[in-house]
């Protein structure tokens, strides 16, 4: 499990005055790419070098509290699976300790050139065992 | 069924070259607010009068082909399920005539004094049977 | 002078209940993408087949009155300084016909592969005389 | 002068490879929401209590060298003037200790009921001679 620290900021939120939904499955985003690069993976030289591609196939959140300006909030990502093509992460949002929200991110592997499904490369699955 | 029209914009993209993922959920609460525009109602007026709110308690959003700058398209929301205390609109997003995406989004509906759920109001639940 | 409608939407607005400052910015840029692509020219093609870049090198606005959500605007882009290797445009906006901000945007004009600047290419300096 | 940390990120970035220029200005925004947390004044608070608003007025940025995806920043954020009834920030945005932009952004100060212009707050005075 990773944990990834996000302050709620004046752009996150909307004029109902809370976190914009999308800006929710944004942060289980991040919290992906934290953790690719605390384990040294750099997804710019992965486009650049166009080594592989990792579009997200289905995302999806779950919203059980209003989160407002300036909360602090923790989020633990996980693997929740792992295919041969695929995987998924789990990334649970918690503001005090309170879990306040869920997102779940599938992503494909495609091969940059031909556009198609392609395994799991091992520089990646090897690091998300580390979650 | 309710149609909007979207082209895809620089700040929509990311690095990759295509849609960034949340943007594509993002598309789907435009295609809500457009139809609710286009039905006379007034979102800015339901916040400052504290009418109601309703916020997002489910999103997910299916990804089926990479979407471009300067895509055309088209976004066709219906209203999946409309309960008692919450609704789900769904809009498939269509690029050519083909379907490349889809978002689902489940409202609750609550009042803002008690943040309780409270039944659906009359002056949303009749424009409802419009899309 | 060429004109763009733009209705302000939920993920513009802030917890102050206005338009976050940045994406005042983000629609003088929309505006000249829209200006652009109503001349035929299409930024996807110019990034896929690398033929220039356009960064933007300066960007200012001015606020005038806050927006809120639902407003309607009308945007009016022109080109206010035409150089050797970079050009500036303008977008006035307007809310019921009364100003109420600026947005001037600097773009620098580069060659992809040597990052030089390079003098605005004949497709684009043709174009920018039509608004 | 008070300085904030900021990764770039793919929401951040474009199809053009680099961050979107109006994110620039974001982090500008951001890097005095991070300073004025940092001295414990609470922007949520500020909203919610209806004490007072602070509305960008100007706001504008230079953009010396692209910034990609995992670029690690460090902005540098002072006052360059605090005036009776507005005040201004700039920060300076480095990477690898070299300057590649910077964002300045003029904060009118207004009072929530009549919407006119007020003399800076005492709690806010007292924190800007802290960057």
């Amino acid at each position: 499990m990773f944990t990834y620290h996000r302050t709620i900021r004046v752009q996150d939120t909307d004029a109902t005055g809370v976190l914009y939904f999308a800006n929710q499955l944004q942060i289980g985003m991040e919290a992906f790419e934290e953790f690719l690069a605390s384990q040294g993976f750099s997804l710019n030289e992965m486009i650049e070098k166009k080594k592989f591609l990792l579009p997200v196939v289905h995302a999806e959140a779950d919203f059980a509290a209003p989160l407002y300006l300036g909360d602090q909030l923790e989020v633990t990502l996980s693997f929740s699976h792992i295919g041969n093509r695929s995987f998924t992460h789990t990334s649970d949002i918690l503001k005090g300790g309170k879990k306040v929200g869920t997102v779940t991110i599938i992503h494909a592997v495609l091969c940059p050139k031909t556009k198609r499904a392609t395994p799991i490369p091992l520089e990646l699955s090897k690091i998300f065992t580390c979650a």
